[in-house]
């Protein structure tokens, strides 16, 4: 029935109906990064995916791309001008190339409205071409402004999680742990986070059957994290962990899908960020280096090469 | 009393003082594409809606609209310089013809603020005006970016639901189940569904008598929808849709109101959607085609294609 | 000690301790538009307020402010051009008010980067200053691109409150009702009131004081607001309004402030509306006028005028 | 375990688990203007940084950088000018100051798009440079353009907190109190308040030992807020104040972290402040002036000098 409900997590999730069976073995949902790795098939694009497309884009990509379509923009106008005729725009005539870069220049003095007027558009015509052209480009820049207030307003959550989580003993029972740290300078507040454990296991009839389960943790709410912050799961009695030793827990075929959201102070607003880890990523017997540091004046340190430092622990 | 609040749904609202009468059938209040179908009376217009009004407009017709919103311009600024004099542009004088249209490549040389000089304002009066056009040029360039930022920066919720819901006979009882999709690549985040409920019905008086129930759902919240979800309300002794057979729920005088929420990554925002079901919709003992597939690697398929497929239910 | 807590509402507020005395009567905190009533005395003002004025100016304010500016900052850049020598621009020198007037047009085609050339800077001083007079002209235009989108983008709640409440039997007993409409065609999105009571009465020692009351409602959340919404209080005997008769409730000295929140679809955001109602009125044996119109094809009408009419009422 | 969990609060944190000991004392980790106070090291920036560093930055060092960059381009693409050759510009040669100075103006005019035309390009390869010119230089003000709306859009909490607290006989107990005072003229909506103690003292094996408390406030939340604020925290029994004398509380090693949100009606979002408070600041014995005042006509007043005026109290 649930053919995909299986992927989300209601509060309580022990509920067999979640879990589903397929006769194959199945990757996390989200890749490492936080981004999706689902495979879309069929799916219709839309205008607003371009938007997201250029929002997206490397820095060194969107300015290639730009200057690519500048380039090419004023082949196609320069192309123009000459199928209207050199003698429509006032410079001497000589080669087809340097009638084209003439055309060019031209265009490109048009189209970033500089119009040093040393070319000029003799003629009717190339003058509304030449008008158009001024048009396109003012749309152009107005269209790039938007994206590049689009592309530097666009909330980054600044959230690095360790690389591995680990497996310890802890207060009498075993805890799993992991850190995550603040890579910005600006108090992060009211985090909030939500871990998700997947379960595949084979069945008797050689099946792959996935559980879901929300892991109860330490403290999954606070004020303020302006460091670093420790996520601690005990394994105790109620844990869906508790059954498998250490060894064991290596080899589990799972993964934690981590939500993490919090208030950015550098955007005002609310973000959200994913992220996900397989099992084969415990470390057991092991626990984090303490993080906390102070300078000699009291000033609480954050060093962030010590994120993913860890120590043995018995 | 409540002419109005028959329309919203408190959680629960079999009570009748919210049902109303009425000596005619009505309309979905929602359009099949999750807008108003409501018909505005007296409505006073302010210059919130233009902005508003520009923003939904399709891009086709923006672009239209900004090309002729030039042409007009230019025309205007055209025959004032044409009023003023041409002498006092720097171009030699022709036929009325050829003068408008040298007054018209000059304003829109200004008003792009290309400038290329070619042909200049000579005079005082000229100078001035256009000046002044220039700044109108600038002012509706600004204004555009701003509507081009407008337009783009807009959510827009990327859900498909299914062109129809089915009534299938499920854990020994029936239910009413939908599919809905996510259009993006993106994951969706914390999505959050509420489903009303109307019912129409002659009471002996032959008057029409409205009746709102919020539909009890499986589930209404889930963390994660990286791809389909399927709605389900269980037709159990609750459900106010107990007392009909399944060809008495195809000539339901009904319909179901979706209220549809997410955070949106792809524009870092909670979105909404609306949407509307007809009773007429209803395909009975009919059930939704799986849609999990896998890649051979294990990676899960997103099929849009799958969304409406449906297959025969006992 | 709670010299301002009493202006704001806990969920319950019977509590003695909000009220307080002054020897003067207190006009309500919110205007009738739903702005703030309050004077400031030493405020310190910053730059941001700059942006808030400006984001609030009436659209002709505006507009005549860009201008004024515009006139003003190129008036100042021709006296600076003439203080250099006229030498340094490439114009036959004249009369002053001529050589201002030419000046100011080189100003102006500078300052808007028309830059036609017919007009351009001969000296490297002059040349300098122009660059930097683009310079500030690019600046100011995005600025202005920036206000304007400001001024466009920002969110306005499109409510219309009932310009008097009412006080009619109902239900056995008598109840206070307001009506509300959207102004706009979109359907608001899960809205929510809450209205607050103040009453200020003399007390023996001839000390106005003031109670501070929040209204219990029938319904203070619903799901869709696509038409009108009734707001109803119940005057029963746990309403601070039930010791008053009609003709006591006309002459009371109090105000009804209401704080109104929905998801707006048109900006994509929660926008807050707040309003205030004096006694003074209220209209007793009074109903509103039902509001529901039907089409002859049952699309559900909005009439923007109904929402003031009211009908006589036992 | 928690190295860093000690720096937030849940709600209930009488838990000795969240303290933790060192052998140093430790500053508060929010400066009195609510800005981060934690040390980074090894923090790898990112091209977000900059935007975020862009947007803090004062108005007038942003103009300055703004106004350096301009020059430095230009003398950047003046040097490249002369390198191609100074009769590849349409302008007399001269000495290497003057031929820079026309060079550099050429530049400025191309980079903002003025062109006048007076100095133009007449090569082929100075063509297409002034092209590129042209395209950075509409690219720098598209950035310059979003940045200057990220600056004035990005929501500023408009709070002022008393510069000291007090410490003051109440209802028969002492009371622990503050003040704030909304710096605009709009309303604010919904403000909420969290207040969190961290005291740090000295224990048997000479460590610091901190532990943290959420204070119980006599009112947290409220509807409105047009005026001032007095925040009021009982210490009573169950107040970890309570042990300590007035004279102790002076001396006290420790910090009130507080938290502050509320809906910002001037940009119509959600925005939240923090601020902490030193032991040290405390006045004891001393009372805030009365804030309230009322103009003649009944208006309410908001005296922003009042807002750190106290009196004796006993």
């Amino acid at each position: 029935m649930f053919e995909t409900t299986q992927f989300f997590m209601a509060k309580k999730i022990q509920d067999p109906g979640l879990g589903y069976s397929s006769n194959q073995n199945v990757q996390s949902f989200i890749k490492p990064d936080g981004s999706s790795n689902i495979l879309h098939l069929n799916r219709v694009r839309s205008f607003a995916d371009l938007y997201t497309y250029l929002l997206e884009l490397t820095w060194t990509a969107f300015l290639l791309l730009v200057t690519i379509g500048f380039i090419l923009l004023n082949s196609f106008f320069a192309l123009i001008y000459l199928w209207i005729g050199i003698e429509a725009l006032s410079f001497a005539p000589g080669s087809f190339l340097e009638n084209f870069l003439n055309a060019f220049n031209f265009s490109a003095q048009t189209i970033t409205t500089v119009g040093y007027g040393a070319i000029s558009p003799t003629g009717m015509i190339s003058g509304l071409v030449s008008s158009m052209e001024a048009l396109v480009g003012l749309m152009s820049f107005s269209f790039i402004t938007g994206l590049l207030y689009g592309r530097f307003s666009k909330p980054k959550p600044s959230i690095r999680f360790s690389e591995s989580f680990v497996v310890r003993s802890f207060e009498g029972e075993r805890a799993l742990m992991f850190r995550l740290a603040n890579k910005r300078t600006t108090i992060m507040i009211e985090p909030e986070i939500r871990v998700t454990l997947t379960i595949t296991e084979l069945d008797k009839n050689k099946e792959f059957k996935r559980s879901f389960y929300q892991l109860k943790l330490e403290r999954d709410k606070i004020t303020y994290l302006p460091t670093m912050w420790t996520i601690v799961h005990k394994i105790d009695k109620d844990s869906p962990l508790y059954k498998y030793s250490n060894d064991e827990l290596k080899n589990l075929n799972g993964f934690l899908y981590i939500l993490f959201q919090y208030h950015e102070d550098a955007y005002s607003q609310k973000v959200y960020k994913m992220h996900s880890y397989q099992f084969e990523a415990v470390k057991t017997n092991t626990k984090f280096t303490s993080s906390v540091r102070f300078s000699e004046s009291g000033q609480i340190i954050l060093d962030h090469n010590l994120l993913n430092q860890t120590e043995p622990s018995n």
